[in-house]
Order: structure tokens, then C-alpha cells, then sequence
């Protein structure tokens, strides 16, 4: 049975998240019900990862068998024309039997945008965090170098979180400044739940003063989510590339 | 009684135009509701000019008669606060009494935008118009050469254009490539129902060949909606600048 991947960039604004939730719109729900409606039967979508409500993405990755109903080659342009304007298949093909967005995936990137002006802009203000406030960038960056490596990163994640492991290697966290944005990169191994959101609260937290960079070993060492900064709001976060062995970048 | 200027951005997305009606989100709806409350009284807000239902605006000029209530110097701050994201107060200040935002305006100048990728970008598909197809650039400038001047613009307004006087100038048109954008400039000294969007829509019409740029003269000339090509849809429309005497630009 063929098995399809997609890239796709969503606007998450208007979505409860990716994960399927009953009664509610989800990007993964969307994709299943136009999906399964292509194909004449019910299809699974699986993601590379759940995003949060309001959380975006550039290159999400799902796969999906398909059995029947129209050729693989042509889903890219029914999916087009089926799906609604705030999400965008950027490619499809199929690929080995055994490939899944989940379980393949080698590691992600997010991107973190502050729009760091007077005033919002409001044709990205539905993309990143206005953030008016003085931000020195390099004590930033020096908190940010703590930060990469493989952690236990129980400071960094809700509360709530269920997961017993919560060890993960960041590869790279960089800060780019764009015009008047500073974007944030974040590369891992895998992330917690609102991982990236309290690593970026954190980073403004100490970029504002509020916090010593020099903090940073600390908070990892007391496994303690009281003790790193804010999380950042979802809205500024936007999943940026997923990579799998032997598979070319979006 | 001061008379208070406010440069305004909108996402024209959601709301049904600028002008007021009843039942209907709008952008002066919006605004005056919002303005009355801070007044403790009701304000009328004045518009340069009116935008269709989801055309945006980057610096559309408003006017409103302020008395009583807070200072004006407190405007812009609470304004910023009290509006919701997709309206953005870029700038405040009182003017002369005499100044009015409609009919103290010099000119104005549009941007439409076309997206000439084979897939939409997903954020910045509310702002542009996603045109996949071929388009011949240098045709559709030589046709904006000739609807440059002074000219009685029937064939391109709204057949219902209730208004008599249909002649306008239209001081420069012009189309400028960035990225795989198409960002089509139009300053006149004012502007018909649908006018910059049947003028991008017949210049599209050229630019893929199905109307010759020499016959712009011709459709002018025919004084008849028929004539001109098709209608740009709103989404892709920004009310970029207005221009008053006297004052310097956003």
C-alpha cells in the first residue's frame, strides 16, 4: 500500500492545535477528513509532532497510506484544491513502506520571531511575539550557548508534562536579527511540551535583566519548571524543518 | 474642539470594508465604537476614502473632533490597547480644524500584490493574490504607460458606479518584482468602486496575453465596464499611502 508523505505549512492561528480533538478544528483532523474523503475511506494522518494551539509551521511532515481512490501523483493537486486557505501543501511523494513522520524523524527545528518595534505590524502580527521591550541580545546568546547540549530539561517544560524522560540533546540554539525581528532557531533531538515557548521565555527573561545568564546550569540542575522564566506565547512559534535520514531538506 | 489625525494599519480580512453598517465588523464601525467609549460620547470618524470588504490598509488616514475625555496625547496608548490585533494605530497627533481626511487628501497610492509562486506561501496568503500563471511583464508595463494621465475611467470602475464624473488622474502606475512577488503601485487623485482592482485585473488579462496592451486606449476610450478585463480579487489590495498638503509622509 502506497505510503505518502507531505510537507505542509500551516497558519495555526485559527486551529486548536495539530492533534485531532473532537468537536474542535485541528490541523490534523482537517487533513483526516479531506483525506479520508479522497480516498472513499477512513485515512490516518500521522505528524512529525503535535504543535500547540496558535503554534505555525513551514515544513510539518505527515504520511498517510493510501489504498485505492485516485493515484498518489495526483493528491498533491486535489489536496490543493480541497484544503482551506491556512494550510498549503508544499510537496508530496511517496515513499518507503516503512517511513513514519513520527518515528523517522532524526531531529526539528523550531523558529521563535519577536517583532521587537514601537508598534505591532499587523500584516506578521499574527506570526510572532511584539515584544517593544529593550532586549541585549548577546546576554541572551551566552544563555542560549548554556543551553545546547543533552539535558535533563524538566525546568523547561509544563508542569504537567507526562512524559518520564525528559532528557533531550538541543543540537543548535541561535538568535538571528532581521530587520527589526529577532528570530530564534532551536534544534533538537525531540521537545517537551511547551519546551521551545519556556526556552524563548526564558531568553527574553534574561535579555530584560531579569534573569543572569550565568543562571542557566542552575535552572537545568533543579529539574524545576518554577525556576526558568515566562513561557512565550504561541503565537511567535513556527515549526521550521523536520529532517530524516537520507531525505532532502524542504 | 481638537482635531485628532490617526495613521492607521488593518488586516482587512475580516471585516465587511471601512464603512460603517449596521450589524456588520467594519473598520469605522470598529473604530467609532471604540473611540465613543474612550470619549464618553459619541465621535465620528472620518475615512480618506472607503475600502472594500477584505482590502488592508498599511496607512490609511482617519479624522475624528475629540472633546473632553482624556488628552489627546493619551490616544495613541489607549487606542493601541483597546483595538483589536487586526487594527493597528501607527501614529496619533492633533492637526488644524480645518483638516479633514477624506477631503483634504491630495492623492493616494495602492498596492497591489500577486504571488507568483506555483504554491501559495501560507503567511502571507491573506495579503497578496496567488497568481501561479505565466505573466508577461514587460506587456503589462507598456499597458500601464498608456492608463497613466488624465482620463475619464468608466470601463474600469464598478458597472453600479453611482457617481457621475468618472474622469480621474492617475499620476503613475507602475509594477516593481520582488522575490517571486508582483507589487503593482497606482497613485491618483482618487479612485472609482473596484478601479485598482479592474486595473490589475485587465493588466493580468495582458500580461497572459488575452487582451493586447495597445488596446488600452480603445477601452478607455468605450466608456464601458464590459471592455476591461476581470476584477482583482480584494485580498490582494493595501491602501498604502495618502498624501495631504502640508504633511509629511508615513
Amino acid at each position: 500500500m502506497p505510503n505518502m508523505k507531505l510537507v505542509i505549512a500551516y497558519d495555526g492561528t485559527d486551529f486548536h492545535g495539530f492533534a485531532r480533538q473532537k468537536g474542535l478544528r485541528t490541523i490534523q483532523g482537517t487533513l483526516e477528513d479531506v483525506i479520508s474523503s479522497i480516498a472513499g475511506k477512513p485515512v490516518e494522518v500521522f505528524g512529525s509532532g503535535r504543535t500547540d494551539a496558535g503554534v505555525h509551521a513551514r515544513a510539518q511532515v505527515v504520511n498517510f497510506q493510501v489504498d485505492g481512490g485516485p493515484p498518489p501523483s495526483r493528491y498533491p493537486y486535489i489536496l490543493r484544491r480541497a484544503l482551506p486557505k491556512d494550510i498549503v501543501v508544499v510537496s508530496a511523494e511517496t515513499v518507503e513502506g516503512d517511513f513514519h513522520a513520527r518515528f523517522s524523524a532524526l531531529k526539528k527545528t523550531y523558529r521563535y520571531t519577536l517583532q521587537r518595534n514601537r508598534m505591532p505590524d499587523v500584516f506578521t502580527a499574527r506570526y510572532v511575539w511584539h515584544f517593544p521591550w529593550t532586549l541585549d541580545v548577546s546576554r541572551m546568546e551566552t544563555a542560549a550557548g548554556i543551553l545546547v547540549g543533552e539535558h535533563d530539561f524538566t525546568s523547561f517544560c509544563a508542569a504537567s508534562t507526562p512524559i518520564e524522560n525528559k532528557v533531550r540533546t538541543i543540537y543548535d540554539l541561535h538568535l538571528e536579527e532581521r530587520d527589526t525581528y529577532l528570530d530564534i532557531y532551536c534544534t533538537g533531538s525531540g521537545f517537551l511540551q511547551n519546551m521551545v515557548r519556556i526556552l524563548v521565555g526564558t531568553l527574553t527573561d534574561v535579555g530584560q535583566g531579569r534573569i543572569e545568564p550565568s543562571r542557566m546550569g542552575k535552572i537545568l540542575e533543579a529539574h524545576d519548571r518554577q525556576r526558568a522564566g515566562q513561557t512565550a506565547p504561541a503565537c511567535g512559534l513556527t515549526l521550521w524543518q523536520v529532517y530524516y535520514p537520507g531525505l532532502p531538506l524542504t
